[in-house]
């Protein structure tokens, strides 16, 4: 299985842009001329000052319906969302700037609820809003969010080595089983509702283990897991086995769907990294004490390629991958 | 006559999302915390490294028509556009964010061509795209882009003095004058239109300016000379007076248009400074000779408040303000 759409679509669009020159081969990334990393991992990179830069856009009726969220959740969870790339790199926020754009006759109403969850974000992440742009919408709300911040050695996706573990924090699923409680026309239960539109940027939690422990690689749970331990095996040039019997799934979702959901749903926001073995199985009673979550493996980094999941209960063969909004169009709206 | 709409709403976002101890009084503007210049200039800075930031979002429909533009054409402008706010900071590009919202069903043809157009215009500014995001449109396209800069000592809007000379880049009026032949079902002569279609960033000419001559206070014309200028006036806390017969129409405008279209059409993209007397004219034909457009002093710096226009023909009172989406939606689609 392949996953394609968004991801081809952005290295296409990175290829053309940037010099070939300037990119590592194959990738479109940038590098060189003042970019110590450039797009393909979960924000960029600016040299001299180890800047990290990523940008996150959020549309009416893609990535939520007012139907489900109010403005103000709206406000909050773009502004997370973001924050959350930051997260990955282990980087901490400096400064964000927001681009919204909203109908003439609905700005001032819509415009006071987005500054509330806008608000509460920043607030929460510490960081100021410096910048921003605001225009008429001809119809959907858009709000795109860019977060700056900085980290002395940011944590890629490509240091993940044979041998060693996969853990994530939190557990998973819950903001994708809001979604299809949505879709099937009725409410989530209020702690999945919750994870979907209240979600917590790991910002502390990577400081914390990169402080405290050893972590290779990261990258945050945006996609869903299976997708997103593809991106890390990919830039590592390794396999990750993942086993569905360790993933922490949310315990209120349905018995059922938990599994699936756990494994393929979008916009958990968790951390998601790869450490030596050993390394963070002695701080995982720290780590719970300190943030009130779970530290839990999920894996183990091969020689090869792609991700492999085992654990599957019988006769389950279809993999259920990350969320692509150009292609499989699961785990959100 | 006040401009009322875009900028208070913006201010009653930072307002409301910035804690009032962080802000200069009654702005929202963020100061302090590592943020040497935060939101209401043409672009945010970030102490220590002396950042550049600024965001502009380009929506179909709004700010350009798909029987107007090519994609191309509609990517090198967004770009353009938002490097416009560096030049007028005087900062050196350094690197690019874009977010795109496309559907699904066009999005490999308009990515394409959205792409070509990204390209010539990094490749103009000669920086990289370090990072982005890309998801579903359910109709409009998308595309906000973040640019970051670098400067040693910015140019913020704040400087102007009383007997100051203002004094601007090019000449205005043509890309609003493009829109208005769109908007009466013609087709714009070639020229008004290349002025819309392919804008330049100023930037080396700002770095020109900045580096030959005094530049005490600098904004670019993206919302139309009256209220760019008007903009200047309130950050400096002076009256700029502006001088109808000097203002550098565009020679392809209609006669009786080209005023107004002048004063008031958004989206030059050329500098208005302000500098001390005597010291931009001796500079004039060195410039000319390097960059092949003019500088032209429209008008000069006085104690007061606001902007006011003399030279006007006999009778005509009302003034042509700027752009602004939220109000009068005068000089863009």
């Amino acid at each position: 299985m392949t996953i394609v759409g968004e991801f081809e679509l952005i290295r296409d669009l990175l290829e053309k842009v940037n010099p070939a020159a300037d990119t590592h081969a194959g990738t479109g990334v940038a590098q060189g001329r003042g970019v110590w990393l450039g797009a393909g991992d979960d924000a960029a990179v600016v040299d001299g000052r180890r800047l990290v830069m990523s940008t996150d856009l959020s549309v009416e009726d893609v990535h939520f319906r007012r139907s489900w969220v109010t403005f103000a959740e709206v406000g909050e969870r773009a502004v997370t969302g973001a924050a959350s790339d930051l997260a990955a790199m282990a980087a901490a926020p400096v400064a964000v700037l927001i681009s919204l754009a909203v109908a003439p006759e609905e700005a001032q109403a819509v415009l006071s609820q987005l500054g509330d969850g806008i608000k509460a974000a920043l607030s929460e992440l510490g960081v100021p809003l410096v910048g921003g742009d605001l225009t008429a919408s001809p119809g959907p709300i858009i709000i795109d969010v860019t977060v700056v911040g900085e980290a002395e050695e940011p944590v890629t996706r490509s240091g993940a080595r044979v041998g060693d573990e996969l853990w994530v924090t939190g557990v998973l699923g819950a903001s994708a089983g809001a979604v299809r409680a949505w879709r099937d026309g009725g409410e989530p239960a209020p702690s999945l509702r919750a994870a979907f539109v209240r979600p917590t940027a790991r910002v502390k939690e990577a400081r914390w283990l990169v402080d405290r422990t050893q972590v290779r690689a990261m990258i945050d749970l945006s996609d869903g897991l299976a997708g997103d331990a593809r991106h890390l095996a990919a830039a590592s040039d390794v396999r990750i086995v993942l086993d569905l019997r360790l993933i922490p799934a949310h315990p209120d979702l349905p018995e059922e769907d938990a599994p699936a959901l756990a494994m393929s749903g979008g916009e958990d926001y968790e951390l998601c990294f790869v450490s030596p073995p050993g390394v963070i199985g002695p701080c995982v009673d720290d780590f719970r004490e300190r943030f009130g979550i779970e530290l839990t493996r999920v894996g183990q980094v091969e020689e090869g390629t792609g991700v492999v999941v085992v654990g599957a209960p019988e006769g389950q063969n279809e993999l259920p991958m990350g969320f692509d909004h150009f292609s499989a169009r699961k785990g959100s709206c």
